[in-house]
């Protein structure tokens, strides 16, 4: 379609990288950044978002509300229709006192009248104090984020990065594991479907390059597999890297147990779908009987609940253990988190606060 | 198309209510409910949603301006397209003070990848305060706040209720026979036109079985009559129901004339529609001709003012009568009103308000 | 299409106006007023505007900010999609302190189900405190106002105006003039591509015929030439007019090219749009061979950068004179003083202002 904006790196599904375990060195200045690639995070990074969104928990559960953004405005430009993600980035820019004007699709904007990412950029960077953005095309939003003229969070750009859904999948284990007194430093995870296409589990095993000793365990249809150069850039940073077909024997010793939504389309035929269909499938019979008790369920959502897909089954919705919707929630703490550090406001947070007056009761 | 979504209620037109008369022993406690259907209200209810409302007037009149939302957020889940019910619904929110995301149509949804209602509802009420959702699917919005974590207002959904409308309705009549010294019970109301699929006459039927000795004459084609079940339930109430195809004679002593659409496709045949086209019709020398000098104008809007529609003709624009601009209006204020007694704000509206600075000249 | 929308002066092209030079006789009141056209504005309307417009410009750069729109609402109502003259829209009006509800396309709107304007305009400007307005078809702006219940500005009502662009182009002419030590009198601009079509240059010849001893240099195909009655209407005016088809002789001694986008689909045939092809592009070697040292470059925007449009090169980005970025931004100022003017706060924007708490050191 339009290869300016695909980059090498995602071109050919190469997945560079810098050297693991290079990474302490590499600590970068939020106040004024783009977010665009987990590349920019070194494991310091990630501690202090962390530290950020856990200080924005009371405001996400309405304990507090705060005024510290009055008068700011979040252009929230979703050039690809994504209904959580674009709600999620607002609200989270809300909560700490912002405003949002947002585009909710591609067919109206300027850009199919011919004019450049550049352009769109330069004028739109002059509206606004923030930009999350939302793209089909793999490398659109740094090349957007080049002329821009305030901060850009990359809110998915194709095949390439959503790297806010990184992070929260991130936080959601800390915090999960957190609960069992364990950390990610020497944590085992299954990860369970098509890993070949699937954005968040590659973002996930490169964010989990930054930790020691995690255990990873790949289950999918052979035809739907890991890159192999992720499965090397995990080797290579001290990981175990267990590859199965077999979903039963690989969930049975690990922390987080993390499904995926496997769509029939990326098969070569029905013939090899049918072979695979229902294989990867979790459900409380499957978890009950090879799970070690408080294994943590995830799934980035949607999860699709009908009958012929069903990778993550209802009747798990009563397990205390399926962390799916605490995970969506930690979306928002995670985003205020980085447009409070990339603001330069996160001081003043706090400062700018009161508690909240009106019904909260029903929330959790 | 989703059967899983449409209760009995709905799917057969069997309009099952609590007994008539045995409301007032049901009044309802609003803080952090869902407002999902007329049926929640006994005529005590309705009372105090009309006092709250009426408390909302120098709000929505631009006389003061209130912070008491502040740092709330409405989530705004159109799932099918109504413009004017959608901002109708977000200004009710801002006016207290509160921000609203929002989303305007279904297709980008989640929903759309198989995704259920339920996790939708649990990822979405978590990101914002109250949600007022419209659906195309009758029972949808119920289904959906039975997995919400916050309250949610029944914007729409399809033949089903659109409580809200039902609301603002009542209070549009009570309004105006106030002004002329009259009330609800007694009422004597004509309703014209599609009173088979007209959800809002349907409503408004259910609402007025809450008070004594109305009047209701009944104006439609015989093919779009009042389902025979809604006609029982006002006899059983106490009420004397008039039914004809004549408009001119059934309207001639009324103090409510509440006009609807006919959509031409709900005939059987062209013919049909030919036989009756222009048969209800009000325009002001019918007006004129047969009504009394007072009688209030109402419909819910849109009008289809083009030729061969043209059921509520525009030569009534000046007859001070006509009421339907002010009901439009009187949506702010329920919203309003239903918003403050869901989130438990009523008391500190005006403790958080302020005289409006802006120039506000025009609006009456 | 509905031809009831369509006035006399967009239907044939026949562009009427008040006799120049007897503007200075009208002054508009503009509290409380719809801005519509260009035809309200005598001169010293423009320097109001402009001056409240230069007030502005601390809030749109971010230095402070001011509330004092808290709790007022802007209907932004796009009834035809225009991403970023809706996003602008809207900023403006979040800058200045208050809310925006808006819809962003015709389909789903009453007025496909045979609402007429007038009901649409009652209706919904019961909702908010001003309305911005854009509507695919000429005169719908004006005839939605004459029903509306507050001030209504024209966003764009198709071949007929956009004045807040018009008004934008020349606050961006007087802005760059100024710091050159030049002014509106006597000014020397290049209008290039198509004048015909082109409503933006349409508008700024009119708004330029408020002025003295204006060279005007129009350069376009002889098949898009400027309509006669505004080249006679500049000539009344005292102005001098070179028309051409020759881009580099003539673009030799002015202080503005403001060059637009020629679509292939005007010409009558394809043979006819190759004869034109390229002869009207702007690009550093051109500008540095033919233009004066600090000739500004405008354009309405988008550009289209496609090899085989590219009516503005990329090549001139670096050039500081191109001010088609600084052309877009002047659109918030220009906005937010309407805004104000309209809703007579002027005078409070500072009283209710504080500085910007957060980091805007990226932004120029």
């Amino acid at each position: 379609m339009a290869p300016a904006y695909w980059p090498d790196a995602a071109r050919g599904l190469d997945f560079r990288l810098l050297a693991p375990n290079s990474h302490h060195e590499l600590s970068m200045e939020f106040v004024g950044s783009h977010i665009l690639s987990i590349d920019q995070f070194a494991r310091t990074d990630i501690d202090k978002i962390f530290a950020v969104a856990a200080k924005m928990e009371p405001y996400a559960q309405r304990e507090r509300a705060t005024s510290v953004l009055n008068g700011a405005i979040l252009g929230n430009m979703f050039f690809e229709a994504s209904t959580r993600t674009r709600v999620s980035f607002g609200c989270a820019f809300n909560l700490l006192g912002g405003e949002v004007r947002e585009t909710t699709g591609f067919e109206s904007s300027a850009l199919a009248k011919g004019e450049s990412l550049h352009d769109t950029a330069r004028v739109l960077s002059g509206y606004s104090d923030v930009i999350a953005m939302r793209h089909p095309q793999a490398g659109s939003v740094s090349d957007f984020a080049s002329a821009s003229r305030v901060p850009v969070v990359n809110g998915g750009d194709g095949v390439n990065e959503h790297p806010t859904q990184a992070l929260l999948d991130l936080y959601t284990i800390e915090k999960e594991m957190r609960g069992r007194k364990r950390e990610l430093d020497g944590l085992r995870i299954a990860m369970i479907g098509d890993l070949k296409f699937g954005r968040t589990v590659h973002s996930l095993v490169k964010l989990l390059c930054r930790y020691r000793d995690v255990e990873l365990h790949l289950i999918s249809p052979a035809a739907l597999c890991m890159p192999e150069a992720l499965v090397e850039m995990a080797r290579s940073a001290g990981h175990t890297v267990q590859i199965s077909e077999n979903l039963e024997s690989s969930i049975a010793h690990v922390d987080i147990a993390y499904s995926t939504r496997i769509q029939e389309e990326r098969f070569g035929s029905r013939a090899e779908a049918d072979l695979y269909r229902g294989k990867f499938r979790l459900n409380q019979s499957v978890y009950t009987q090879h799970c070690e008790p408080n294994t943590v369920i995830m799934h980035p959502l949607p999860r699709d609940s009908r009958a012929d897909a069903n990778e993550l089954s209802t009747d798990l919705d009563g397990n205390p253990n399926l962390a799916i919707f605490r995970q969506a929630d930690n979306g928002i703490v995670i985003r205020m988190a980085l447009f409070a550090m990339i603001l330069d406001v996160v001081e003043q947070v706090d400062k700018h606060s009161h508690p909240v007056r009106w019904y909260t009761g029903s929330r959790f």
